[in-house]
């Protein structure tokens, strides 16, 4: 290995080292640290940021990479990893010093006025801050820069080399086939559900998640489950990877379903290669592909009768005085009930779109000037009785709802519908290749399917973007009828369509 | 406040937010952390203490403060900070990079060394590392400098401004007066201890270790207690001050000891003030201070009868089964039984200090030439049967039982003892100033003493030095008198002398 190369590998994980150090301290804050622990650990993690930015961006770096981008003697990976080293230095100093401030202080406030917002309903709370973020973000855009649409800009940071084309795309097709579907079961008779919501023991539920976690083939050498009031996964390597889950006593959805996504998201983590450490070949693809690996794990094989023919018996081991009279059918049924509904972060896995596309439509119209914030309240009740078929009563639970904007996170969104669109197109590519790949996850067996993806996907970290990561996996590009046909074949039987 | 001094906090704050992030990696390894996080964790701590020390070796850094200490117009406490800064500042400045990276190797070696040579009674697998390291700490010592004794300037790193002559005069006093105070315990009968050691529920133990902790008035707010196989204390500022324990079922003294001991660290450590963080005027004085804290909470309070007076019948509460026909006096009895023994770390607080005598003895001499490391076991075995009156079986229950030589840490050991000695001279202090000392403690009532303790010594971070505070508190410099007279005071009675 050349001299420079070897020295560009120790100076990404140093920051890397920096960056997993800020993991381990954000970890401890949601799981275990003291409440008066807050103040000190806020300017300490900002210390930790300060640092890895400065070595991100420092001018040793750049040179070395430039010298190592014009090297031919490199192999191919290592030319693929300079060439994503070099893109994000080159972004990185993008951005002037007054306007890393400008943004971080205004992130900083427009956080506080949302939560007041929603607290209070009242979205004047919140407009002023937003406006000028939306701003600032129209601004990043042009630091940015972009060929064909400024929203591409804001894109690329979390689903690097997708466009807003490609999504205009996706999402018609969501609006032209999916909301037409989801009115069709919304005429028919509604499953029952109320046993999911009857009192499970907290310890139980526990238990039977960590059972989950290891059917599905998560290593607990290599991680760890804990409780926060948000679940998460977080590494710190990929021979560190951590869960948190929640359990609520009456409702064993949210244990069941934060276990298998974030166990999704934790495998996927798991299974990038050690030995390329803080190298982009080390690291997941971009925020669509990650979430793929969740929703893959928690719809295409957690919502499955399969799994639940499997595994509904070991529940209602644990719960026979709650399931004694249900079957696994009855479960699968309850479980995926489709149903029009406020709030995304509970939706379930057909209408969660809706909200999504509402959100895309608005990011876009945001950044191309065709809508202000002002006009936010209107527009997202409209989409929502268009789409959704929904009032909505206040703001709080509408426009407000979710704390991402407030954080500056605008192209983040579409990312959730990336993943399960892309999830679709793999597991159907997966149940091709891997022989009785349902009757297998029948009997409880996830290692084939855990291999196929360790193999086609985890294994390879960045080495490619997420198009040719489908096109090689696939043998196209996402396509959205991947996701539609699992839709219609899933819910046209569950609801006799 | 003036702009140079603004920036040498900042500057402080920097640093201290890099070691406490350090601290929380620490803290994470020795209790949550997965197996397999080990190797990478590793790296990110070398990772943060490199950058804590560059920062900490500026130039920039090194200017400032100069700058400073000629700065008329600071307060008393802000020119104490300089001060103390600015020989950290030059301390660390002596170290050359090649010292530093043999010595660092060289720990590493003699490290592995002792494991292996523990886990095999062969002392010659460790000889050799051992003489290498004794060569550079002989090393490090010229060039630190001394002005009396080159062993001053390993002590002072963990008791500044603390003289080999002083700890000559107090081990003098061990040797003259202790050992021939245990020597007339040895000829007495022996208290009973049995029921310390029947079953006692691990549940039920961390119960009342917490309820111990509570009342010691530790802070659950500001800290929390987890399991680890070594009992610690560590902090993240004041507000973030955790203790650890571990649980014999078999032995109730081990979660008891540790409790309180580590308590009466992570007291000190919350009781230093916010405001001063990452400032010399925000931490802890010297290893023996602390010490002083921790011992003085276990031996001094939670080895009294009047302590267990009061929480006896507590612990019986949980343990009837173990305690019925066991009075608080027995109880009292059995935690206070003096006995000769191989283990430094499980020896009664009398003979303990033997342990460290021996030590002492030995590093000294090292140090200074006289004796040389192939000497050790001969050395080690012979004073243990002159002060101990003890034979020694084999090399891993004797020189070879303490980690800190291959650490290189030679001047820690003293440390141990001045705690308790200090201790014992506070808290003669303490029962001189307090109204009822005693009979508060018998009440449960223990904030009259820790608010003097704050008031002492908490809340002036490391303004004084530990001389001069010993002095402001007590009116005299360290004197072993008063850890004499308690213990003969106390085992007089107890053993009938």
């Amino acid at each position: 290995m050349n001299s420079n190369y070897q020295n560009y590998c120790a100076y990404m994980r140093k920051i890397a080292d920096v960056q997993f150090a800020a993991g381990v301290l954000n970890w401890d804050q949601e799981t275990y640290m003291p409440s008066k622990g807050t103040n000190f650990r806020a300017q300490q993690l900002s210390t930790l940021a300060g640092i890895a930015h400065e070595l991100a961006t420092k001018e040793e770096l750049g040179t070395l990479l430039n010298k190592l981008s014009k090297d031919t003697s490199l192999t191919e990976k290592e030319k693929r990893n300079i060439a994503q080293s070099l893109k994000n230095y080159n972004q990185n100093k993008k951005y002037t010093t007054a306007f890393v401030e400008e943004l971080s202080k205004t992130i900083s406030e427009t956080f506080q006025a949302w939560q007041k917002a929603k607290a209070n309903n009242n979205f004047k709370i919140y407009a002023p801050h937003l406006k000028k973020l939306v701003q600032l973000k129209r601004k990043e855009c042009e630091l940015l820069g972009y060929t064909e649409h400024p929203y591409d800009a804001l894109i690329d940071q979390y689903e690097p080399e997708t466009k807003t084309k490609q999504l205009e795309i996706l999402f018609a097709d969501v609006k032209n086939q999916l909301v037409e579907f989801v009115k069709q079961i919304a005429e028919k008779p509604q499953n029952k559900d109320n046993f999911m919501f009857l009192n499970y023991n907290k310890d139980k539920q526990w238990n039977f998640g960590i059972d989950i976690l290891k059917q599905m083939g998560y290593d607990f050498e290599a991680g760890r489950q804990d409780i926060s009031s948000h679940p998460f996964t977080t590494n710190f390597s990929s021979e560190d990877v951590r869960v948190t889950t929640r359990i609520n006593e009456n409702d064993i959805n949210e244990m069941i379903w934060s276990c298998i996504h974030e166990g999704g998201h934790a495998l996927y983590e798991q299974g990038l290669p050690a030995s390329e450490y803080g190298l982009p070949s080390g690291e997941y693809i971009s925020l669509g592909i990650h979430e793929s690996q969740s929703r893959l794990w928690e719809n295409n094989v957690g919502r499955s009768l399969a799994f639940w023919n499997f595994n509904f018996n070991k529940l209602k081991e644990y719960f026979p005085e709650n399931l004694n009279n249900i079957s696994s059918k009855d479960f699968y049924r309850a479980m995926n009930i489709v149903k029009p509904s406020l709030i995304r972060t509970s939706a379930d896995e057909l209408t969660y779109h809706f909200h999504v596309l509402i959100r895309f439509e608005i990011e876009k119209a945001l950044i191309e000037g065709k809508i202000e914030v002002d006009d936010l309240p209107s527009y997202w009740n409209t989409k929502y009785k268009e789409y959704l078929n929904i009032d909505v009563p206040s703001d709080s639970q509408g426009v407000l709802q979710d704390v991402h904007w407030s954080h500056g996170s605008f192209g983040y969104f579409p990312t959730y519908s990336l993943g399960s669109f892309y999830a679709a197109q793999f597991f159907s590519q997966a149940k091709k290749e891997i022989k009785n790949l349902e009757q297998e996850i029948e009997k409880g067996n996830l290692n084939p399917l855990l291999n196929w993806l360790r193999e086609n996907i985890h294994k390879h970290g960045k080495y490619y973007n997420a198009t040719q990561l489908c096109e090689k996996i696939t043998g196209e590009k996402l396509n959205f009828k991947y996701f539609m046909d699992y839709a219609k074949q899933k819910y046209s039987d569950l609801y006799n369509i």
